[in-house]
């Protein structure tokens, strides 16, 4: 209709979210889910610093957040040994990536990324009238050389990679991912998504120095930090995207409370390692159990595990199973993916009721 | 230069933010104000039931927010006798203005407001390659007849008006804005920002009921509620257009802190009325400060006042040394309303602190 005098883009974009939350469902039914191991939530709490932090902040929640990040890219810049201004802090990486792609693609312009990998990426994409070129994951992997082929194919100068990757929670080594970068086209920016990047191997972290400048790193504290409901993370990039990013990044976004619990957090690297080390053991767990029933899990360097259902057809009852029973978990929605069911690494308690319902779905499906 | 393959207009953009933030001449002075009086900050700090609900989400910042937001969009549907469908929680107004502009305006379309009013509102008109047209002020105050006919000679379809005014404090009443409305031609939507509302006399309050289509008003939890930094407002609109700004929003921006906060704010209005009357004693004082010094103060409906200090070059004077003798506080850029230093209602100490560094500024310009 035409009460409005909307662009004719946003007439055109569908009115559709990239995830709907499991409060959503909730509302819908009434119960409240036993198990929320649907998002990648933390199940491991908060560093106690962190939480002293963010209860001092609420008492000065009366001002504004400083809109520099100062504190917190200083932090970030002293612990990877690089000048402040190579970092961009943001409400998130969901934040940053809506920022990266306004600042690279021009309406109508192509960005490459796996078919199947993270939608609120493509979201953005589509919301600032971007083409998203779909590459298939190849043995639950992103591709990297179908991607390069895909880039110079398009003539796309931006590409997209979660290393490690969501939703299959694989992984591919620094050197592979090096050998990507050297064959990529000089003018393809590529945006690296290492939200995941604390629960891997070191040896499938790129290094940070020297920094590539076709590369904008995004991490979070939303993961291993256990705070994805303040709101906070950030990119490491060349200083002059950090400037364009500036240019056009909301700076009042970052509230106050998440500024100082990420900088608290930051500095408690022995909670992180009891978080990375209580997710192995989640994950193997998870493993077991997926013998245990025939549902083989994908080799996992996050803080999640996607079982492997063998059909689409069976991993959606598997999925509406587990919904049902109590239990929230998300599953990828194109081929060849979507024949896993994605479940985060939940607390003992949660991996129990996981087992539970997941055990009494199988003798169904 | 050409090194990244940014958009054209991004390349264009000018490397300046709206506000810099008091954090940052600290920093290069090394000295702390000895009053934040610059921002409309609230200096009366957050309702005791907030401050619970606050900490109390300390401890489930592991969990996302609710992207819906639709416990607080309740609340608000309730409060304001409206479905839900017409609310439309963001990070703040600052984050809600840049999604409308998104929904409204497309590149080398030009929006109207009064020359001087919000910089954020302009940052965005810039940051998606809109026209400001600036509508100079008349009395320090919106003129409304001649937004209407900058309006129609410039064929626009969006004005911005905020009712209270910032930077001036002034205000319009509802029934001056009702034929501001009536006279805009048919086809030009109107952002109206209601950040101090909460602050403002009933008779300048537009009804909420019958809703106007083409009406968008914001308001924030920042000013009167006392929560700048927690980072959360809302708009209040046709049901399309809250769709609208659905297909474009950042769905995980406002985190699950201040949408506890805010929800236990909006049900604690003895406090926002003890906020009310603090403010206005402390505009009482400033107002006298002002008769004092030769300073006349302009009239104001909330959180802060404007001194009118003659000229752009006095004002920037005093600016200078009040910012010089520790007093945090900013000035309009443009005409006419450069001779105006803008001044927060700060607490009783802060006022004091005010006073003294005023009066020994004032000695000298």
């Amino acid at each position: 209709m035409n009460q409005f005098p909307f662009t004719p883009l946003v007439q055109r974009l569908p009115a559709t979210i990239p995830f709907i939350g499991p409060e959503t469902f909730e509302r819908k039914t009434g119960r409240v889910f036993k198990a929320r191991v649907g998002a990648n939530e933390s199940a491991f709490g908060i560093s106690s610093k962190a939480r002293q932090a963010m209860i001092d902040a609420v008492d000065g929640v009366g001002w504004y957040n400083d809109p520099e990040n100062y504190d917190l890219r200083s932090a970030l810049a002293q612990l990877y040994n690089l000048p402040m201004d190579h970092i961009s802090v943001g409400a998130g990486i969901d934040d940053l990536l809506g920022s990266v792609v306004r600042a690279f693609l021009e309406p109508g312009q192509v960005t490459v990324a796996s078919l199947g990998s993270y939608l609120t990426y493509h979201y953005h994409v589509a919301g600032f009238d971007g083409v998203s070129y779909g590459v298939p994951y190849r043995d639950d992997r992103n591709d990297l050389e179908a991607l390069v082929d895909a880039v110079r194919e398009t003539g796309s100068h931006l590409v997209y990679v979660a290393n490690p990757d969501n939703p299959t929670g694989t992984w591919h080594t620094a050197a592979k991912l090096q050998a990507f970068l050297d064959a990529l086209p000089k003018d393809c920016m590529c945006v690296l998504d290492e939200a995941y990047f604390e629960f891997a191997p070191d040896d499938s972290i790129l290094p940070m120095l020297p920094h590539d400048p076709r590369v904008i790193r995004m991490r979070t504290f939303s993961k291993a930090h256990g705070m994805a409901g303040a709101r906070i993370g950030y990119a490491i990039a060349h200083p002059e995207i950090v400037t364009a990013l500036d240019k056009v990044r909301l700076h009042f976004n970052v509230n106050r409370v998440a500024q100082m619990g990420a900088l608290a957090s930051l500095g408690d690297a022995v909670f992180i390692q009891s978080v990375v080390q209580a997710v192995a053991d989640g994950r193997a767990e998870y493993d077991a159990l997926g013998r245990e029933l025939g549902l083989p899990t994908v080799p996992s360097a996050t803080n999640f595990v996607a079982f492997d259902c063998g059909t689409a057809d069976r991993a959606q009852g598997i999925l509406d199973g587990l919904i049902a029973g109590g239990v929230f978990v998300r599953k990828p929605g194109v081929q060849p993916l979507d024949r896993l069911v994605r479940v985060t690494v939940g607390s003992l308690e949660e991996r129990v009721v996981v087992a539970e319902v997941l055990r009494e779905v199988c003798k169904s499906h």
